[in-house]
């Protein structure tokens, strides 16, 4: 999948993974998000309790665990929990029609040298997932997500803006079961959202959303969203939030930033997805060359905004700049926490492909090899 | 798992992987291998009928194929095939005591723009069944494959030697069928086979051996293997062989060879393990770095061997030469297929971390995507 800019507002109707999991969809007809923007349902009549995402954390989990354990208690008192996490499987559709579950266990070169999963693992489940749920609705045709009216038209979806908060990195054999849902992003395009838990303990890991538009494959430009695709998704649509991750940029901390560069960043093959251009989760690993050692060393990203720009492709060259803010005092972030901005340009015409946002705490679980 | 040199000669005894399966050990002291070379067991008293297993091809899947859906015809005479694909599930070891077999279905981000599944994922569900193997018969310890003796003594494997031959890649949604089993490698270390096959039509898709050896962890030297590990691992060894790929250079060859090379290759955070040095499988990236992309584009790996030589640090800068192999009227390769040969060395000081040959054949999978 790719990544195109988005020329319009960011801001969508919510929907709260407790109120869908419970299969408690409290309908209104119009919701205010969590910004109090009133936005209209198009297309569709569901919508859900307005709930910002980033609000449900561990600490809810904890409170809600009872009820979130429920279905699989009823299955048998005697059964230990542990025996009755749902195997690895193709994943399906929850009963309420919205949300698509599927779960993965963390692979041994899936995580990073401090045993934590990477971040461009978590983004390559996000896509996964994505597609998956497209295929278990019975809308999918071809490719990346594409829908038999999408090939038709020789459309594909284009990654406009991608917004994730990790409250926990999972471990190698940790087995993570994902829930995502779709929503309508105003007539121009879709909003997919996703929640990561742990299986075991039903502990909220990641949420993340992202907005998808549509891209004509041979003209390379974007394209509306035609009828007969909303029509064909139309019904699996719930509405949906982006969380807002706050950024904590100021112009007086512009004033204090430090740029920090690499250029001379080539595509590899591998890079390269079946629409023949760099897949959007590749560029996360293109912002990781710029920022400083001391940060990738010892922190991990908390939240990241991501803003696709232009597509990038085998013969392009990449210039990678990590802006880090400085606090007044001279130290880098507040109260443990590192905020960077990032931007990646090609070097030949300068065009932006990418700009982002990242906030980093430290890692947790640094030297956390050892024998049990 | 890392990349080191085995000094030593290459030849082991052998193994038929429809030898076990069928669970029909042949057991004989000291067969030879496909070679003639007479090894003895060493530790164990299990060797099996020498074959090597670049001859299990296709038309001999074909030919036992009954004997091979066996055990799953016996389930039920009325249930569809198809359905009888087992779950993807965690792995388990097979009845004879020897075979770890694990399930894998190829995801969107795990193929290339031809939809083919990419050899470096190939390369990481070797690890990765050759991990979950040492798990499955309970002598893992920690990290990538280490034993609780291993973990006692600071070692970690490395990979010294790999040798793959794929019939066919699998695509996308493919489910895979891996089969893993383990020998000994003389005194020195341990040699891992694998298998993959299709998992609906029980087609070979490919053959894989490789050699570990032990590093100790902190002084980054290659150590003996110690008799507590051995005790640890020897009951669960059976011989196996290296399948040895033939290489077409000669003297005369060598005349005519066109040298490809790319400068500047630097490791990515992600390319680290948890060994804190750039995994194995990412070397072979770096080798199609250098290859021409009308071969890339136009061909694909039938057949690699790769030689690790020394370790591979993030702040390491490497240069990839691709030797091409033209014949005498000045074609690449013969009966379409091209011959390569592959060096990654240090640009500093020039130390050679990697020697391999490829062999290419046409693309099976160009243009394959469209609506079925």
């Amino acid at each position: 999948m790719v990544a195109m800019a988005a020329s319009t507002y960011f801001f969508l109707n919510s929907s709260s993974y407790h109120d869908m999991t419970r299969n408690n969809l409290r309908r209104t007809p119009g919701p205010k998000d969590a910004h109090g923007i009133i936005k209209k349902n198009d297309g569709s009549s569901r919508s859900l309790l307005a709930k910002d995402l980033t609000k449900v954390n561990a600490t809810e989990v904890r409170a809600n665990r009872a009820s979130f354990l429920k279905p699989i208690m009823m299955l048998g008192q005697n059964k230990n929990y542990l025996d009755m996490i749902p195997d690895l499987g193709f994943g399906s559709m929850l009963s309420d029609g919205f949300v698509f579950r599927q779960n993965f266990q963390i692979r041994s070169y899936e995580v990073g040298s401090d045993q934590a999963v990477t971040t461009e693992t978590l983004m390559n489940l996000l896509q996964e997932t994505s597609i998956n749920h497209l295929k278990a609705i019975g809308v999918w045709g071809d490719g990346l997500g594409l829908t038999r009216e999408m090939c038709k038209k020789n459309l594909i979806w284009v990654m406009s803006k991608l917004q994730v908060a990790v409250d926990r990195y999972p471990i190698w054999d940790d087995v993570i079961q994902i829930d995502t849902w779709k929503g309508a992003y105003g007539k121009i395009g879709m909003c997919s959202n996703w929640k990561f838990c742990d299986a075991k303990t039903g502990e909220i890991l990641l949420t993340a959303s992202c907005i998808w538009l549509m891209m004509n494959e041979e003209t390379r430009r974007l394209s509306k969203f035609p009828d007969e695709v909303r029509s064909e998704l139309d019904e699996h649509f719930t509405n949906a939030t982006l969380p807002v991750i706050a950024r904590k940029w100021s112009p007086h901390d512009e004033m204090s930033i430090v740029d920090h560069v690499r250029n001379g960043i080539m595509p590899r093959w591998s890079d390269l997805d079946i629409n023949h251009h760099v897949n959007n989760v590749k560029y996360i690993g293109w912002i990781l060359e710029s920022v400083p050692h001391s940060i990738v060393e010892n922190y991990e990203i908390a939240s990241l905004t991501l803003e696709y720009r232009q597509e990038c492709k085998m013969e392009s060259v990449v210039q990678s700049h990590t802006y880090v803010m400085v606090s007044n005092n001279g130290k880098k972030g507040d109260n443990d926490h590192v905020d960077c901005k990032h931007a990646l340009q090609l070097e030949t015409g300068g065009g932006e492909i990418m700009k982002g946002w990242t906030i980093w705490r430290p890692k947790q679980y640094e030297n956390r090899l050892g024998l049990e």
